[in-house]
């Protein structure tokens, strides 16, 4: 960022289009460099904001930071995670879509980043409460839905011998875990991998194996 | 730590001593707070080094932070995860008393800062290549540890359907994964979770299942 030209700051008539602004910038800063690495300065020149606008919307960097959790961390795992397994016709597939969509959009941007959620929670979650309990929303929020998907699943007998809630965990967790060792392998075949031993688990717990 | 008194300094004729106890305070730091958010100055502090000690054994903050990897990192997961996994009955065996012992000391500590090579995987293997790559190659040593042991169980007839490479990206993923949940909730049960999850899907690759 040092070596760009500074936005121009814009007096506006548009405090929410500000807002919009500081919190894009700061999610993109936050996920990908870090909260800490990050500077509010960087932020103000990125959004184009003056320090009185700035501020006139968060108080102190913390606040930002919990808004970008609460608003743009949380709909980015809605949108990538929980609308399109939701919509799916069971878990797995929606899983299986979600794990491939992630996979090709790492193999297009040519670099991994990692979970932004996932990435905050390593950084803040254990020496700041209000972070935590942030976090840990989007994260409950995350395993809610695919247990309840899965739990569908068992109604309508897709699926048998599963434990909706346990297994979601072992979704999300194996997912972030793989998104890490993306991470250091700059690669998204830890990805790859765990998708298809998903896969298989489910595979043998469902009743259309063998038809 | 601003608020302790600072360890005296000591002129030493053992460089190596100091050594290890700047690398020592560098791990604790690091893999807790944060690379970044750890402060040189504090480490010579915690350390009661001089900066010209300091300097004759890391001319940067970076060399530290690679040591920190080669020596600390890689030593604590040789010794919690990969030397315990090697010497058990099975894999199976191995890792859930890998999960219990590590859960033990999460309980015990009553604060979860996660998994020191996942905390410095999200934080530093994006943006420097000398980090990813030595981070890498523990994650690397840690999955081949536990593919080696499926192998053998395989070749031994304890385990059966199951791609050694593979299921050992899901358990170090699963394990990552749930210890990041694990900081958000600051719980171990994330871990539990997990552990029981793997349990059943290698419990239904044994054959000794129904005996």
């Amino acid at each position: 960022m040092a070596s760009r030209a500074p936005t121009k700051h814009r007096r506006s008539n548009d405090p929410e289009g500000v807002r919009r602004r500081v919190v894009d910038a700061a999610y993109a800063a936050f996920s990908t460099q870090g909260y800490h690495a990050t500077s509010v300065h960087d932020l103000k020149r990125e959004a184009g904001a003056t320090g009185g606008a700035l501020a006139h919307h968060f108080a102190t960097k913390k606040e930002l930071g919990l808004a970008v959790i609460r608003d743009r961390v949380a709909a980015a795992v809605e949108e990538t995670w929980i609308r399109p397994v939701l919509a799916a016709s069971t878990a797995s597939e929606g899983i299986q879509a979600v794990f491939a969509g992630i996979i090709a959009e790492l193999e297009g941007q040519g670099a991994v980043s990692g979970c932004p959620l996932n990435n905050l929670a390593i950084e803040l979650a254990r020496h700041d409460d209000d972070f935590r309990v942030s976090i840990d929303t989007v994260f409950v929020r995350w395993r809610e839905a695919i247990a309840d998907k899965l739990k569908a699943d068992l109604s309508a007998g897709a699926v048998f011998d599963l434990d909706p809630e346990a297994f979601a965990v072992l979704v999300v967790a194996s997912y972030s875990g793989a998104m890490a060792m993306a991470k250091a392998q700059q690669s998204a075949e830890p990805l790859r991998v765990c998708a298809e031993q998903l896969a298989r688990v489910m595979c043998k717990r469902s009743p259309a194996v063998g038809l």
